[in-house]
Parts: structure tokens; sequence; C-alpha cells
């Protein structure tokens, strides 16, 4: 199991989903960062179950505790543990897929890997796993925002058929994605809420993508060979549960062009070189430019649904499985915050990676 | 500078276009493998360019020397060092990307980063760099096909607007891929190699994509969470230079169905549990469930091109840069071997996290 | 901060003294191993303050939770966090030590470095910290000792002036060293004891040396060039809090002898070479040997004393410094299982790092 | 095999006896140094044997080529790639000790550990695996002489029974030390010149310790917990082949001392905290401190002597050995660059990890 992420900004998660609780260390945190539980949980709110009719309708929260490395109000510099109790400790619904693995879950790899598995199934392939991440990436985001004005912003572009208009990149807040429960531009967002809705009804789910976009990144950042920017948010992106894709700027749909037309001009821009186009996706060799970095993340439909499914169970016998209980249809609009905390995670890696380059001083 | 990949086989690969030479230093490798310098030459030959019209035409060939690491003929588990000398280390044709950065190249972001850049403008995004990786990726593919049965074969599967048909995974060999210049099977060869020479003609370039296909992989392999098997193939195919998008199974397209039809069903095979269809490409929550891993890779078209651009130089002037000298208008066929290669590398690194797990003999 | 140790066991340790808990998370421990909080508080207790006359004398315990990576009383191959709550959170001796650094302690490198410290002072610098260690060290040496039979026993060597005699290092037992307070084979504890007792008289304080000997390792462990085994219990060693300095096998006084005095001929023991003696500690070229390890680490007098010191506050005014509360007159008697516990973390790693290098199977 | 140190400047070393060369590849170097070939060659001058009748009498130069990351006498930011080809690529004295492993060599452990061995014996344990160190460390020790003014001289304090008296370690130089062949301040130096010859007319070999002392040093450098800065050192310098003991500060004498006797009171000095003493040796918490840091290495007499020795073979049978050709009757001379090397690279590395913490730009 490798449950650390980062070089410098390194967090640990830790949890499954019936074991007294999740969480994460954070080692690497800048010290006197104004830092409390409410930063935190801003970003947790937004990716628990029970937001909308559109998610899964479980009410109750998700509440973080910080464990250490903050004191009055600030980092101390020295590791951040933070913790979110487990509710529900038992795991009863799970019982005849002790039996039978789920097809495209991963119960069956969990069992093969380690010999033993959680009774919940895919023990750490569990939703409940990314509370960490989002709790981590939240303290990120601050060091970004505050220190650097960066900012990240991630929507639903598009859900099972249905994708949305363009977006001004520019422009998009997180205030206006999360003005509609699919977390999606309003256009859109009626059509797709339709589409989760029908697949609700049909206890089947349904997939769909994710756009981010970080603005205000400042030219220098990433660190090639193999530690290219896009290889980073490649890496991070696809350690996101449910994920099959990725794409940088122009993405697939650029390999179709003829480089005439797929260069970015260079223009002068106030002070310093930018773009006039932007199919890189604001990276180039591996390098930000001082344009905004966007991509799209592929996430396909849960694999639990309550459709009966003709499948084997471990033993190989043909069985028919129907998972019991409440089962999200749909996880792209909660998948928003996760995406944006894992692009956090990655930029605030790649900024002090960069600082350890060009510091003057060595002292805070 | 991030130059090394692997956490317990461990590549570091160094080189300019430039300097002396350029190559990498393998750490981790079993010791006890026939080992000798033309099974990475072999590699390397399909790597280089010139090797036909589609490419660059320039036919010297990139000799591998293994300084370190193997005595006669066996490897002894102590570090591999391999180098292949520059041979053209004046950087003529620069001299105008001195003082204009290439649209989309690396030029100017490798200037802004490190305040500082090796003349042939971006340093180690050049194409060159690829070789240390290729040189070493043989070295992985040789333990996986010796102590595992385990086989990597890519070829390209798009270049511009030209596709294959569907290609057999189960069956499809490298000898078939080399069949044809452009790399892929051969329906639509012509096709792609009559786009890269109209590119070509017009001096422009084309993109394209590298599907990939591993066989015989065995169940277990990957380690989540942060180091899925899925994102560290993503990891390493968007660190190779030029690339724009990873998917693995059924990917972006897989996001348009719903679960029931998406969902891998069980079936008994043989003594173990395989699965009726593969989009999950092979990985089920990070980890191989022993059906293929496939991927694909998107390439765009190469910046440095012949043809007019208008730009701005380096002091934000407007300016029109037309690149000298030869430029190779389509790269994906030489891409082959480097995806292969990297895939191999995370292959490989995983076997023996897995291994690490399992061991009962601590003696080789 | 790099709160960090080891490749593939690896512990993440977290908190201050005055913050809600210190703990530790562990990845990396083998799925299957029967393991409860029993086992781990077992070592904590050994650790903890207040168990004679010797320490200080606060009686209450420190009780450990296993948040996560155990089910049913095995583990589950995934992370496994643990918590002890901190009783005091209130820093109520530490109003004057915020303005006067404490001499030879890490109040004021903390201050430079961070810009910004705990209130208790030198913040992970902290006795308690050692608990996340003690912890996952428990952990480690279970592995250890139900899948290798491999066993980790440290004593008292030395408090101040006060030496032991020679111990036979192949029979000597935790309940041999626990049979007295001061961790020591009998014949010199009540020298020990009355050494600290007039220490603790005078306000002051007193060092000591552990030594530790570890049994039944197997041949060929430690990863060289860099990760020599005795270079990794270097660095385990010389990171517990107070250290000093270590010696592996012969040490400083082997720097004596010539060669051939120094030597250990090897001769046929059992199915396997031995040596006849063992000045090398049972470690060659990094590697070891099969004979027993065994090392020595020193540790310094206690910083923090209540005898009054003449030393400037952080304003650089001449001030007398007198710590109020209790101190720990010597903490060598509860290094112990510290020393033990680090011994145990460098071991799993190593092993495992080694497993990796010779598996045949890829399943648990 | 872990061929890889540091985190931020990253040395990875490579090369045995003989093979082709050994060598080293540091990534992470700052951009835009002054380097070439001759700021290597320096130290590696000091490192080669046959300087002087004290060591061995080969007078051959071991000559260092710079293959990649410098362009016209800059660094570029990105892997500087360095080798030293090997002279004598035929293992011929070696024979015997293909039957018969050195008594207290590695000769036993690598053929254990890897099931294979260089047929000069332990592999990577030879003194030539040092070349890459002192290559890289002299890089190091660049970056901190310009860009910080910090110095690192160390010194022979101690041939087997002869010790050195009292240094002045404010003022100590490396020309002093190169005054006398045994490196060691004058006045021991002809006893120890003594001590040397008399082992060697014995066929014998002679241990020793090296001092070493680094200055102006600032305040703030080493990652606790974990990466302590003394525990980094102790890593490094025990993973110097033949180390058996390293202290910090006050050391193992420290121990015998009472706390009010041992701390080091703070004074003003000028803009900034002192203290009167330094028993701390320059670190407090893991934590430079701004006081000269002090450490001390022990170095075991060489395992290979000309004297005739009873011991057994790989079989087990007992035989007599007594090494052929010319040995080094005492390595601590030649150590005195390797320690200085280490040092530079725990200290840059240190340097980049703190700087990453405190940076205000992000460019160069």
């Amino acid at each position: 199991m490798s449950s650390t992420f980062g070089t410098l900004f390194r967090v640990s998660t830790f949890g499954e989903s019936h074991c007294p609780g999740v969480g994460a260390v954070v080692d690497g945190c800048p010290p006197n960062l104004a830092l409390d539980a409410a930063d935190i949980q801003r970003q947790l709110d937004r990716r628990r179950p029970g937001q909308s009719a559109m998610t899964t309708d479980r009410q109750e929260g998700d509440r973080v505790a910080i464990l250490s490395g903050v004191e009055n109000g600030r980092t101390l510099g020295t590791p951040i543990a933070l913790l979110v109790p487990n509710r529900d400790q038992r795991p009863g619904d799970y019982a005849e897929m002790a039996q039978v693995p789920r097809p495209s879950h991963a119960d069956y790899t969990y069992q093969m890997k380690y010999g033993i598995r959680a009774a919940s199934g895919g023990g750490r392939s569990s939703a409940r796993e990314t509370i960490g991440r989002v709790a981590a990436g939240a303290i990120a985001e601050k060091i970004l925002a505050e220190r650097y004005g960066l900012e990240v912003v991630a929507w639903v572009s598009a859900v099972g058929e249905v994708s949305t208009e363009a977006v001004d990149m520019a422009a998009i807040t997180r205030q206006a994605v999360d003005a509609t429960p699919v977390r999606c531009p309003p256009t859109a967002a009626p059509a797709m809420a339709a589409a989760i809705q029908a697949a609700r009804d049909a206890q089947d789910s349904l997939g769909g993508v994710v756009t981010c976009v970080c603005r205000n990144v400042p030219v220098g950042l990433g660190e090639p060979v193999f530690d290219k920017l896009e290889a980073l948010l490649a890496h991070a992106m696809l350690s996101i549960p449910a994920t099959k894709g990725f794409e940088i700027g122009s993405g697939f749909a650029g390999t179709r062009l003829r480089g005439s037309a797929h260069n970015d001009p260079f223009v002068q821009k106030g002070d310093r070189l930018g773009t006039l186009t932007n199919r890189s996706g604001g990276i180039q060799g591996g390098i930000s430019n001082g344009e905004p970095i966007y991509f799209r993340v592929a996430f396909k439909p849960p694999a639990t649904i309550g459709a009966a499914q003709a499948t084997a169970d471990f033993a190989g016998r043909a069985v028919t499985l129907a998972a019991k209980g409440r089962h999200d249809p749909c996880v792209v609009p909660r998948a928003v915050p996760i995406v944006e905390a894992m692009a956090a995670l990655v930029l605030v890696d790649v900024v002090l990676r960069q600082a350890a380059r060009c510091a003057g001083s060595l002292h805070p």
C-alpha cells in the first residue's frame, strides 16, 4: 500500500469504511499559516454524500478534528494530523458481497493482493478514503491562495451523454459551480440532473467528466524529467477512485491538429511573455508557463448498482448480484472537491520544490 | 529537476542534446539476470531517428555502452550505468532560437525556471532525453519477460485524423507492429504514411495516439491508494515529451455508459476468476486483475516546424520564426518503444513492491 | 519537518506535548498479522514516565487506540493509524521558557527555523514525540518475531560514570532487563540508581549509554551503498532525542586494533559460515552476516534541570533560569524501548527490501 | 542496493573495481553555478591512492569527465553525470579470494545477499565506490562555499593508539591538514606515520579516527523528527566503508557529565544568540544552532592484509589466507576527503530543504 503523496508537502492518509475513523497526516506545511477546522470543513462538506437528491441521502456530516500541528490558530511547521470519525462501524449490508466480488469493484483484487480484505469489500478503495485527501487539500489550497494568489476551480463538464457548453475558464467560480446540485454551469444542469435521476430510477449508475482550471499559476513550476507538472497531475487524478482518463490542454483532440494550428504563439502580456492561445494547457516541457492550467478527468459509472448482474462468486460459480442499500448513482458532482484537492496537493508541492531552488534567505 | 523514476527499480537519466552523452543509471535490478548491450540496443534502434522516410533521415546509430553492474554477461545486483555518446556536440542550428522561444516548446519555461538553458533550447526537454528511458526500459522488459512471462506491445493507433481499425490485443506482436514504418496495423498504414508525408511537405507536423497492451500480468500489482497501477502508468506516460492525454480501459468513452453496461462480469477462467469484458483495462481499485492492461497515450504535433510562425522573442517583440534544419514531422512511430519502456519501468517496480509483501525466502 | 521513516515499512509520526494527541500512521505492514492494542501497549508502558522512583512520578498511562488498518484482530495490509491522547493540554509551566530558551534544548533552534514554536518549547523535540515511534516499533517487532524469529533486546549499559559489567548478549532477555528499575543487569543497578538519585537531589540530570542486540538476524539484510545496515541504524538512533553517539561492533575502541587482531575469522556454524569473534557487530560491507548485531547509543544528560543556570533570554539579556516542575533526571531507562523500537523499524524495512529481491510468489 | 543519497540534492553512484568506470549522477544542483572538472579533480586527487609512502604506491590518477549538466562552465540545473574510467579492468589478484571470503570483508555477505558477486570480491564495497561520492561532494562544497560561505574541514585525529592534541576548530584549514601525509596536525604526525609504517612492515593494517568541523553553518538546518541533522550526518558517515562509530559534539564522553556541566549557556554574539560552550556540537533538537558543527568518525583497520589468517573457505573448510598484492595499511588519511564530501552532501541537502520553507521568490 502506498498511502503517501508528495515530496515536500507530504500527505499520508488512512482509514477504511468501518474502522474508527479516516484521516490524514500532513507533513511539510509551512509554519505560521492561519488554520482552523472550519477551513477544512468547508471542502469536506462539499465532498460528503447527502448534499442533494442528486447524490445519496445520508444527511449526517463528517466532522474533522485537528489533532496536532496547530496552536492558537497557527500552524507550527510540524505534522498536522486530521481525523474524521466513522459513524457506522458495522458493515451490515456487505454480507453477500463477502461471497461475491462486485464486478468492476476492488473486492476481488484486494483479496488477491492482500489475502484478506475489509468486511466492506474493497477496503481502502472505499469512497471514504478520499476524506483524507480533501482535508489535506484544503490546507494546500490555503497556502496557495494566501501566499501566491493561486486558485483552483473544478466543475462537472459531462454526465453520461450530457456535456456542458464552453465555460469561461478565466471567470468561473466555486460559487457559480455550486449554484446547481450537479455542480455544472447552469444551462446543462437540468439535463444532467434528469440523466442522474433516470439512472437512479433504474438502480443503475452514470459516469462523467470533471474539468479543472488553476489560475494565477506562476511560471516555472514542475520538475522535469519524470515529475513534469502534467505527469504529477495525471498521477494525482488517476489515483482518485473510478477515474479512467486524463487530458491536459488540447488532450486527445489536439492529436488531430497540425503543429501550425496547435502551437501557442507568444505575445507580450504586461511584463511577461504569455501565449495567444492555450492548447498547451498552461504547461510547456513539464513546466508551468504562466497561463491557466486546465485538464479533464474521466470518471466511470460507479460499479456498485442495485440492478441485477450476472457474475461469478469467489469460487467461480455463476451467480446473480444486486447490491442492497443505497448507492450513489453518480459520483461526479462529489468528485469536484476531490479533483480540486489533488490539484492543490500537486501545486503546493511543486511550489515548495521550486522555492528550494530560488531561496535567498534561510529564515522564515 | 527530478530525473529519477521508480521506488525499488530506480532509473536516473541524464544528458542534453549537445553534451558528451546521454544515459541512465539503473539501481535495483535483480542480480543474476543475463544481460548484454545487444538486449538494450534492440530497443534503442527502434527509437532512433532515421529509420525510414517516415521520420528524420539521420542514419547514424546511437550505441549504448554498459559501464557497470554487469560482469560476464550477468547482472551483479549493483547499479547499471548506461551511456550513449552524443555525436553532434555543436548546437549549430539553434542560434536564432536563442533569441526567440519556439511556440509550444520548452525554451521559454526552461529559461524562466532555471534562469539559464542549454544552447539547444529546451535542455532536458530534448527528444534525446528519452534514450536513457528506453535503455533502462529494455532491462525492465527482460526481467518481466524472463521471470514472469509478461510482455508489453505498443503500436500507433492514430496519426492526425487517421485511426486504425480495431486491433486484436491478445495477438498483436512487435514484429507485426514493425512491419510498417508507421508502426501501425497494415490497413491504416498507407493513409498514415500519406498524412505524415503531406505534413512534411508543408513543413508542418502531426500528432497521434499510441496504444499499449501488457499481457500475462499477474493479479495483484499496484500500490493503492496513491500509487494505483493506473496512476503510475499515467504519471509515466505524461512524463514522455509531447504527451497530452492518457486513458486506461474504457477511458473517456466509458464515461458515457451506465454502470450496468460498463461493469465487467466475473467468470471462471482456468484456475482463477477472470472477467467477460475488459472495460476496466485490466485494473480494478488500482490493482491488476489478471486481464490484459491496455491504455492510450495522446501525442501532440511536434512544436518545432519549418513553416513560418508569428510569435514574440524573449524581449516581447513580434517576430516571425521558421525553424531551420530537419525536424521530425511526426514522432509517434518513434514513441512506440518509449511507451513500452515506461510501461515496463512501471510494471517491474510494482512487481518488486508486491514481491516484498509476499516473500518467504530472503535469499536469491 | 521530516516525520516519516522507512522505505517499504513507513512510519509517519505526529503530535506535540499539548495538542489533542500524539501518534503514528504505519503504511506497509504486511496483511494478515495478528495485532491488537495490547501488543502495542506493552512497549508504551515501558516507555512512559512514572514507572518507578527512578523516573518522573506521574502515574497516568498513555493508552493507545488503533484507528484503522486492523479488522477482527488482523492487519488488512492498509495503513494502521495509532493515537494516544494527550491528557494535559495546558502548557502551564512553560511561561518563563517562552522568554528564555533552555540551554542545550531545542527552544531556540525551533524558533529560528520555523519562526514560531509550540507553547511548551521545543515542539516536536518533546519526549512525547517518541510515543509514535514506540507504538510503530511494536508492530515491527511483532512481524520480525512471528515471521523471522528475530528478536531485539536493549538495556542500560552506563549511567553517568557507572558502567555495567560485560553482558551475555546471546542470553539477555527483556524480563531480565526489566528486573531493575534502571533496566540494567543486576550488579551495576544499585550504583546506577544511587547516581540517579543523587542527580535528582541536586536538581541536576545524568546521561548514559544504551546497548542493543538483535538476534537471529538472517544473512543478507541491508542495502549498500548508502543504506548500509549500520548507516540506517545510526540514522535511526541519532534521530532519538538527546543522542550524541553511535557505535556498531567494536566501535571507537576497534580503531585502536590492528587488522590481524580485529578481523573476525570465518568458521563453519551448522549449515552456514559464521565468525569466531564478532567485532564486526554482525554486519560486513553494510549487510548482515548472520551473527548478532549489537550497537551502543550515547544519551546526553537531559537539558531541562531545576538547578539555576546563567544564560541569556531571546533578546540576549543575561538571565538565570531554573526550570519549574518535575523533570526526569535520567531518561536512559525509558530510552530502552525507544532504542528497541527504532532498531525494529530499521530491521523490518530491510527485511522487506531484501524480500523484494528474492520473491518467487507474488501472492500472500 | 541503494546507491542514491539525498532528497533535493540527489547523488546516485555506480561502478565496481573492474568494470569500465565509476562515477555519479547529481540531480538537483542549482543552475548557474560555475563548475568545471578541475573543481572536482582537486578532491579526487586528495582521495586517490599513492599520494605518499603512507598509502599505497600506485601513482596513476583518476581523471573525472563531466558528461552532462554543464555548458560553458555553468550548471544548467539538469543532472550532472560524472565518470572516472577504471584503468585496471582485470581482477587478477582476486582468484584465491573467489574461494575464500576475506575475514571482516564483504565477500561473504555480498555473495549471500545477491547470489553472485564481482570477481574482485565485495563489488560495491570496494574503496573505488567512494570516487563518486567525492566527485559529487565537490559540487556540494562549491555551492555551500559560494552561496553560503560555509566550509567543511576534516583531519585525522587518531591512528591506532596515537591521538592528536586538541585542535583549534575555528582555525584549522585544509592546507594545514595536507601539510603532513597523514593529514593530521603536525605534532602527532610523526608518531602516526611511524605507526602506519610499522603496520605496513608487518603486512598488517591500522584503524583510526577522522574529526570534521563545519563552519559558518546558518541557524535552522536539519529536518526533525527523523531527519535531524545529526541523524543525517550519522547515516552519511556510517555509509562510508570501514566506519564503526559516530559522535557529535560531546559524544560518548558527554554521557558521563551532569546536565549542569554539559549544557551550553546562551550568550549574545553579535546580532544573534550563540552559546558559550559547544558540547552540543552545533546542533540542538536536530537543528543547527549557528555554532560550528563537529563530529568524529571511527574507521576500523582495513580487512585485507598480507599477513596469514586462519579462516574458512566458502565451503566451510579451514584454510589459511594471506592477501596478495599491495594493500593500504591505513585508509584514514585518504578518508579525510570522503568524510568532507559526505558532510557537504548532507549540508547542501538540508540547505535546500530549509530554502523550500523560506522562499519568497520562485524565480532564480
